[in-house]
């Protein structure tokens, strides 16, 4: 019985977590994409891309707040020989590009790359186990020119894909400044590294919540604890008050200009050579900055930047939008990070013994994509072709020819291709497309060289809004001669805006 | 001993099979696919991009030539539940997509999509396990128009990636001609399917080897077989004189016009039901094309054509390159095929139980760009930025600023960013990087208010070829005002037809 079972038909869905993207999301997207990658290239950076397989081997564990190889990976054997996995980001690619083709590259290396990555993580709403990152990275620079570039060039990037000045802010701080700023407060031992570790966690998590929390939170997780809405309680770091101050100041230690926020933090890491080290490099950044007029409307020396700071090894930049949409409550929020990055020297060490220093960006596409999108500075759907009916399945070859001299034009067009018996789904398909324009020629039409237009948006305006006099007056239906349709046709795609291609 | 044994570095390797694309090699298969999503869009075909992940179950074994399922696929399972794979093409997930969103999806519904696949295959030279496909399909059209209008989207297409008119031409052929051809020819028995398999099997691979075989190699497959210039012999069809001759008078069917090869058909299927229903499809898509004005100088119909036919169920079609070019071996060849497709009705139906008629096109975006590169029409070389030397580590600002003023430009520029000590090397930087022009100021220029800029490639063009005399005539490096630098830098590239962006 078993073996006469019939098949069953397999299931038409993605694997969970992974979703398909459709017309304006992908166009938009690539036009993204684009724009970025010219910005990137005016900078020198040259276009690097990977393959999508690494061995489990060189990707090693890199991936970010993960212990175990292999976890949140897709990872499977080759028969009885390497273990194979999909990247993870593309910061791992590139350390193994960079030590496997170390003599035919050029040092520093600049390069940048974009694509799907893959996380073998739990899906959640909005959380896809694929999705793009658009990077850039200077390999072999140990020069703070290379982190004041990637500033400036990320800022050049958010204004280039349609983000207005003031609607963004870079945000730079320096992991050994906030290094400086522990061993100060008593929770860093240069001289035993692993000591404090578990307070330094604490502390560094608090501060991270600033946004949340406020100070008066951040100021318990770094005391006794803290009890939130709901009874649950956090432990704290255990700081005394003087040590919890030393920590508050330099959360709150950003001044009105880069330079005297220098200065501040200067004073707070007082005795510390790695603050003082970090320090010197944030006003060297900030110097380059200054110098090619990058001011703090665009970019900032901000202390209490901490995200990802575990991950690095000198300056720490993000990108933040500025502007407030609604959250998915109704309530008013910063649209908050886009793009994040910066100095990771240990990247290459693994592979070739040495080090090489490094600094980049990524940049979150999908989500610049949605605040864009809330905006309004992109449309979400895009209009489809002009669509040719078919009255008469035996003129095919005339309503192709309609559509070749539209398209010579560089109008998107094309001949309905359904079944063309039913007229009615021939206009539900031109709905469906979001077309702006029908064109019909009937046989009536054919005999007297004429064409029926259908405005399709006006129509969809005037059903929507108009009276009964207005409908009158403003059809949305024009008969032309034939020979006049491609003007007509054109006229009526630049009143709606529709640009040719 | 084992557990304090050090672990070996990993290595810094592609896994078998896959490889890293860089520079031009990554921005020209940009810019070939952006002009070919050009095109696809303006003949009305909508942006797909589906997940490179697929469940095995949907994907099912459609991989051409591939039995078992699984084979030839990159695939994992997940904690105890699906099996997951990584797309081998992208008209199995359009199947899957089709199926899944069909009550939101326009019909018919035209979708193009560009990306990689991965085949789990035997590497070879040249042969990747992941490399790019770039489709167009129609779904939900029985119509010849729609096959007409692929062919005539094909030949555009072609023309507008940069194959000139007479370079290329597209082939077309049916399934249906030829199994009314088998038909007549006794090899195929339409009450009883799977009568005579094997032989017809023969037939389309012996058809398959004319360009390689001459029709004498050919002939001797369709009867007792051939014996190879190695002595090895190849088992045939075993066909009759007369079969023979009619499947040899197929093949050599083609006429000077369209209409002329449909009647020469139309004689050979007499008799045929499917072989006249064929004829018939045929001659609707010549009579489209003809209408639009696609002649023979660019789409031909050619009985001759039958790669990829045990796959598809009526019109197949083929892009082919009639320049010559060497191969490995010196010889002149034709460079041959770079894209094909055809209908294949079946695609839907696993999924839903509903057939659904299909037409598409596979573009191979790389063999393209080879054949662009082969007759010199891209550059595989791109030049780099102008670099900004570094003379002075302390006046990292002024340099940035210079780079700054080339880069708002719209300049390709950067500054030196590795250890600028050794000013050799920063020469040998630009010219790794292939740049065109060096810009050097050193404190003495900067006193003087002057810069020197090297033109590199003037300078490699004199290194190479010229005498004392013409060297000395033709310096390759000027000295110019610090406000004159962006116009002299312009005028380099200029002279070099280098562009800006």
């Amino acid at each position: 019985m078993a073996k006469t079972k019939k098949q069953p038909r397999p299931k038409a869905e993605t694997p969970k977590g992974f979703r398909d993207y459709f017309g304006a999301e992908v166009t938009q997207r690539n036009d993204m994409l684009q724009a970025i990658a010219e910005v990137y290239q005016r900078y020198g950076f040259d276009a690097l891309e990977s393959s999508a397989v690494e061995t489990v081997e060189a990707l090693g564990k890199f991936l970010p707040d993960v212990d175990r190889p292999n976890e949140g990976v897709f990872a499977w054997q080759e028969d009885e020989a390497d273990w194979l996995a999909l990247r993870y980001d593309l910061t791992a690619p590139l350390a193994r590009v960079f030590a496997q083709h170390r003599n035919d590259l050029p040092t520093p290396y600049r390069r940048f790359a974009m694509g799907p990555v893959w996380r073998n993580e739990k899906p959640g709403p909005g959380r896809f186990r694929q999705f793009y990152q658009c990077d850039a990275d200077t390999v072999g620079s140990a020069s703070m020119a290379a982190d004041a570039e990637i500033c400036a060039m990320l800022s050049d990037t958010l204004e280039a894909v349609g983000i207005a000045r003031g609607d963004y802010v870079v945000r730079i701080n320096n992991r050994k400044v906030l290094n400086g700023v522990m061993e100060v407060a008593g929770v860093l031992d240069p001289s035993d590294p692993d000591k404090f570790a578990h307070e330094r966690g604490i502390v560094l998590r608090a501060i991270d919540k600033l946004d949340r929390l406020g100070t008066d939170g951040v100021r318990a997780l770094l005391g006794t604890g803290r009890k939130d809405a709901s009874g649950d309680f956090t432990d704290g770091a255990g700081l005394g008050d003087e040590q919890a101050a030393i920590i508050m100041g330099f959360m709150e230690a950003r001044r009105n200009t880069g330079a005297e926020t220098v200065d501040r933090l200067r004073d707070l890491v007082t005795g510390s050579t790695i603050g003082a080290q970090g320090v010197n490099e944030l006003e060297q950044i900030a110097g380059l900055l200054a110098a090619q007029g990058y001011g703090p409307d665009r970019i900032i020396i901000d202390p209490s930047v901490v995200r990802g700071l575990g991950y690095y090894t000198g300056p720490v930049y993000e990108a933040e939008l500025t502007f407030e949409i609604f959250d998915e409550k109704g309530r008013k929020r910063q649209f908050g990070s886009v793009a994040g990055g910066g100095r990771y020297d240990d990247l290459v060490k693994r592979f070739t013994g040495q080090e090489v220093p490094a600094t980049g960006i990524s940049i979150g596409v999908d989500r610049l994509l949605a605040a864009l999108r809330e905006k309004g500075r992109i449309n979400a759907v895009e209009h489809g072709p002009v669509v040719v009916t078919v009255m008469d399945r035996d003129r095919m070859a005339d309503y192709q020819a309609m559509v070749a001299e539209l398209r010579n034009a560089g109008i998107r067009a094309e001949v309905y291709l359904g079944n063309p018996k039913n007229f009615g789904n021939q206009l539900k398909y031109a709905d469906r497309r979001n077309s702006p324009v029908a064109i019909i020629e009937g046989g009536d039409e054919k005999e007297r060289g004429v064409v029926q237009i259908k405005d399709l948006i006006l129509g969809a305006q005037i059903a929507e809004n108009a009276t009964l006099e207005e409908w009158k007056e403003r059809p949305s239906q024009f008969e032309v001669a034939r020979d006049q349709m491609l003007d007509k046709v054109c006229e009526i795609l630049a009143t709606h805006d529709i640009g040719q291609s």
